[in-house]
Parts: structure tokens; sequence; C-alpha cells
């Protein structure tokens, strides 16, 4: 049962105090990973919802979203695509940038890791303030492929990520 | 077949010069994640290993050593310890300093990550000139648990990385 895993997986957080800067209060992930059974749970709820978005790609986001991406597209076999920070990537690439509280990043993702109509489902570990997951979107879009579905682990309700994300569909597996 | 297997990988490799550096040719694995089938047979070859060895924790190394490890930890249901660059890990955590050829790098590991007696085995894509994997092995032990093994993709045979790693069991699944 989904409601089940989410509250498992809520309760198996680790909530961390200004960290990574005073004020923020941290979702730590890492326990998920060594609890009993939980990663194959998680995955297998992504896997799901892959199937039914009829997904022929996976792309996640480093490093966390790694965790998850991985996992997933090996169940599924299906390909995966990296997005990383800039200078990463050894080949050709492409870029997007995008604005932080203070400032901009910028992500990056070799140009033939996605292919002109794939259905591609992103997959990050945190759903925050949605800057980070849109330009991965933006990646993906930008080589003419199709954002399937959008997914997390946990949701950060109160920062509304969502709406930085638009229209694309997007789905967690649970909120705090 | 292992030795078909090793065949496929390398012959998946794409070799970039000049990256991240002038003079380095930089072995790339990211098309092993969308050549269809590859991700879940070396995941398998992991397992196998795993299992002789047997393993009853994974660990796996930042970014890229992820990609692999994670899979490999939740196809085994067995807990995933992260190896991150400093000041990514949340909680109380251990830390080994280690030399590179100009300067140093830092190696950090949550402290609850692995237990005493552990048997873990240590993930990363490729073995180089093993000082990273080695100032990971550091932690393991620190934290008194052993390295059942190390394993890699791929190996850079003339950097002789083996070396560095002392008389831990270590194997590669392909080398050039």
């Amino acid at each position: 049962m989904t409601d089940d895993l989410a509250a498992r997986v809520r309760e198996t957080l680790r909530s961390i105090p200004d960290f990574p800067q005073p004020g923020i209060l941290f979702r730590d992930i890492t326990p998920l990973l060594t609890s009993s059974g939980l990663l194959p749970r998680v995955v297998a709820w992504l896997a799901e919802q892959c199937t039914q978005r009829r997904a022929d790609r996976i792309a996640c986001i480093e490093s966390r979203g790694f965790l998850f991406g991985a996992p997933l597209a090996e169940r599924l076999n299906l390909p995966l695509a990296l997005i990383r920070k800039p200078g990463k990537l050894p080949h050709r690439t492409i870029r997007q940038d995008y604005a932080l509280e203070y400032g901009s990043d910028a992500l990056e993702m070799h140009a033939d890791a996605c292919a002109p109509g794939d259905r591609v489902v992103l997959i990050d570990d945190v759903l925050a303030t949605g800057g980070t997951a849109n330009a991965a979107c933006e990646l993906i879009e930008k080589l003419d492929a199709e954002v399937a579905a959008v997914l997390f682990v946990l949701e950060l309700g109160e920062l509304d990520g969502r709406a930085l994300l638009h229209n694309r569909p997007c789905r967690s597996l649970t909120e705090v």
C-alpha cells in the first residue's frame, strides 16, 4: 500500500536543524538507504508510476537523484540520462542556467542523453523550491523529448515547488 | 559469460581526450547507462561478486559510484552506505584525508553508516590511481567494519591503483 510506504518513509527520515545553513531544517534521506527492505519498496513505487506514464527513458539529477534513478532504470531496463553540475559530463553537453535565492546555478546533460519524442521520467530525491527540477525539465525539452512525469520521494509542501514545474505531471511518494 | 560482458562494456565506453585536463584520456561510462540491457547485466555481475564475498552491506563513492552501488543494494536488499565529498552529509560524520598528485582531498561517511563487524563491499565506477578508493576503505575500517571486497566496473591498468588498496580483495569487470 502506498499509504503504508509513505508513512514508513516519513518515519525513517531524519531532520537536521541548521544544515547546510542556519535556519534550514534539512531532511536527510540516508536512513531510508539503510532501513531494511525500504529502498526496494520505494523503487517499486517509482517503477509503477513510470509504467503508468509509459516512460521509455529515466533521467536523474546529481547526486542524490542517482540513488533512486539508477535502481529504477535497472529494474525497468530503461536507458538512464544523467543531469549533472557544470563541467562533470565529458562529451558534448547542453546547459540550462537557473536562478537561486541568491545568485544562479546551472545543470548540464549530454546532448545524446535523450532523443526527440522520448517519454522521459525525471527523478530526484526531494522537491524543494522546484528550481533544479524545472531546469532539468528544460534540458529534456530542449532535446525535443517529453517530460512524461517528474517523481520525487519527498516533497517539502510549504515551498510549493510544484508551481515552478508548471503543468508537467508531478508526483511525490510522501510530503512533509 | 563475464568475458562477453567485459567485452561489451569495453566497446561501449567512450574515450574523451583532454578531459578534465589536457593530457588525460577520460573514459566515459555514460553510454553504458543508455545501452540496452547493459546496466542490469553489470549489476548482476556485481551482485554475484557480493554473494561470493558474503557481503552484508554495500558502500559507494559519490557520484558515479552511486549509479552502480544503489541498484546493487536494491537488488540484493542490502543497506547502502554513502561516501561523499566533505560537507555533503548532514549528520555526524567521520572523515579521511588523502593525497592527490597536487594537493589533497577528503571523503566523509556518516558515523552510523556501517557497524562493527559488517562485511562491506565498496563500489566505484573506475579504479584509477586508487587514492579515493583507499580513503573510502579507511573510512569503513575506522568504523570497525571489514572491506569484504572493492569492486569496479572499469580498471585503468597502467595506473596500478591496486597497489594502493593493499591486500583488500579487489575485482574489476574489465580493464583498459
